[in-house]
């Protein structure tokens, strides 16, 4: 491998990961000096079973925790400020977050205002303003795909301005992340394979993009490695709990690697894809990520190429001629994406054109994609990428992942 | 691969590496609201001329910084105490450590006592003792073996009454990890091998002994890669800044891998063959691994068959039967020896009957191998050995290393 002129690595929180990963939060707690944790979460979490799960997992060491199971899908500020005064008129002293995305971003932004003892998350705003430690922050995934347990920042929605806040800082790091199958076995197969695949592109572009390091590039390389061995065999045996865990691991190892490596133009292309669109996350990282690797093959051929290794395993790597590696990587994901297609339907597009609402209706019509390629100009995943991407490319490079036919590289302007 | 039942993982320390990452420190310290840091070190590292380079490197950022550097080989509490009175005279906020084991726990003594406002480390002793976050720290590892800068883990004497206090707590970690080739470009080669083995054995252990995990797997995996490659090429190139900082981070990755998973039977035999003999730990280590992988072979087969990847590369791996992996991955590190062996002479010893002091003499003799192997039964890195180690064979064991045979395996007890 090698090593860049300079890079650094922090990963804070502390993984806890098993079959009974639940029952250690109270131990867990006592260990950080705190006891009485409100529960943050949203009502499909809470309809879905999963409070009373963690409540009854944790009540052998625990008094009853307080709960607050509104979260919206879009959260905002307001909602930051309320759950505070929740946290506050219950003399909490920690916070665990069970949920996803919206729910852990909401429990980073209500630990700021709660730690800092300010009336509203408004005034926490700016670099440098999160520069203590906070309360105690325990965050349990329910879906195996953000890894957002493992990073520094929180967005959070100022809806009277109609911006989203982006907070960064290493404090908004949780002191543990717990991985527990019981989180994820009630999943269903097309959420799980819409999240796995966010998280193989997590993992993919801390591979391959420009702040890649040997720590991000160990935890990538391990996430692909479970991913590949256990995300289509989970579909098929969803109350795996083995397979569940190895994919909340995987999404986790993603999360710390991306978190310290950066993403690239799969992310650059996704987020303005869900903001013109409001297609789900997971379903445009599936549908973009072959082709990022593909455009960026002419700066990156020989470590995507590696990718061959932890996708397809040592046997195959070493009987792959060198130069055919990295075009075998591409391959194998767009079969992963075929297999998930093949084993659950519709509800794991392939393409951008596939991505359609619960009535059917597509969600990304090919009119949209000058808009979505124009937007993504100002995304700032776009500086991370190997190769510049400009505006023509991006809209060529959404065609073909909307039509799903491979790009022709000889019609890329750069490199 | 496959996920432990339960683990947890946690390596708090920023890492920062590369080949002007000194330069990084005020700015670093800044972000942790300190700006006044005491450098503790020993005579070795400061004759060597690195406290000037260190020095240097910060002085664009920081005002001149006291330098504490009279640390000695085996410190102990009078010395961290003597240290702790420098810090508060000289009105410091923070320590940057620079040096190897004995240097770093030091420090680390020294932090829990200006931090938490004591008059002796002794005041400290005991299991949850240190429970709170203490003043910044910076370690700057001079030699790529001992891992500690990624450790909990301090060991420091009492020599009134001749034995060591063990002091565990995350917050022993430092907040910074800072590695660059400078610090390590002038080791000898000799102390290079032995430190680099040093680190291969860290990761060695964490990969087959008992509480390997998923986080600690991957980090030792990229250690011995990383080792495997850039080893013998910088005892023939010792100025290569960019192979030196490879052994450094691989120093780093394996502390942080065996520090979440324990080490085996190659550092229980070595523990008291070193408090037997006094001879150098990381001989110790090179001597030994061998054996250790050997002993545990029925019981890790497979798993010690894994190594081959890293040490060898994927088309070796993939082009070596199955059943032969491990003992291919054991031959490869005997052979390594002998390459170091063949490269410096006989001051990289095979066997511990070629270890020998500075005059010539050996230092592990055979009649000693019945009181090592005794005293190997106390130590803790006993229990999370696969198999466990009958005096017996434990003393077979030492004779094999002695003499430099392989084990016969039938006369093993156990197993």
């Amino acid at each position: 491998m090698i090593l860049p002129e300079f890079y650094d690595f922090c990963s804070r929180a502390k993984i806890v990961s098993g079959q009974n990963a639940l029952e250690k939060i109270p131990a867990l707690l006592a260990e950080l000096d705190a006891g009485r944790p409100l529960i943050i979460t949203d009502p499909g979490v809470e309809n879905a079973g999963l409070v009373d799960v963690v409540k009854q997992a944790i009540a052998r060491g625990l008094e009853s925790a307080p709960v607050y199971s509104d979260v919206p899908v879009d959260s905002d500020y307001h909602v930051v400020d309320k759950i505070a005064g929740v946290y506050r008129e219950n003399q909490c002293d920690a916070i665990i977050a069970v949920g996803g995305g919206s729910v852990i971003d909401t429990a980073k932004g209500v630990n700021i205002v709660v730690s800092l003892g300010g009336k509203t998350l408004l005034d926490y705003q700016g670099a440098g303003a999160v520069r203590n430690k906070l309360n105690p922050l325990v965050i349990l995934p329910t879906t195996a795909g953000t890894g957002s347990e493992m990073t520094l920042v929180a967005v959070i929605a100022d809806p009277e301005r109609r911006e989203k806040m982006l907070f960064v800082s290493y404090f908004l790091l949780p002191d543990l992340a717990v991985l527990d199958a019981r989180l994820t076995r009630t999943l269903p197969d097309f959420i799980t394979a819409a999240t796995a695949m966010d998280a193989l592109s997590h993992a993919c572009e801390a591979w391959y993009c420009m702040e890649k390091n040997p720590l991000s590039d160990t935890l990538a390389f391990q996430a692909i490695d479970l991913i590949s061995q256990n995300l289509l065999y989970v579909i098929q045996n969803p109350e795996d709990t083995q397979a569940r865990l190895a994919l909340a691991n995987a999404s986790t190892l993603a999360g710390a690697a991306f978190s310290n490596s950066m993403v690239g133009m799969v992310h650059n292309l996704g987020h303005s894809t869900g903001a013109v669109c409001h297609v789900p996350h997971g379903n445009c990282m599936a549908a973009l990520l072959p082709y990022g690797l593909e455009y960026n093959l002419h700066r990156r051929d020989e470590i995507i190429g590696q990718l061959l290794l932890p996708l397809a395993g040592p046997e195959t790597y070493a009987a792959t001629p060198r130069h055919q590696r990295a075009e075998k990587t591409i391959a194998l994901i767009r079969q992963l994406n075929q297999d998930l297609h093949d084993a659950i339907g519709g509800r794991h597009p392939r393409f951008l054109s596939e991505i359609r609402d619960r009535d059917g209706r597509r969600l990304v019509e090919k009119n949209m994609l000058p808009k979505i390629a124009e937007k993504a100009l100002s995304d700032g995943a776009r500086v991370p990428n190997p190769e510049e991407l400009l505006a023509e490319d991006a809209q060529m490079v959404l065609e073909h992942a909307w039509q799903g036919t491979p790009l022709d590289r000889t019609k890329i302007k750069t490199g």
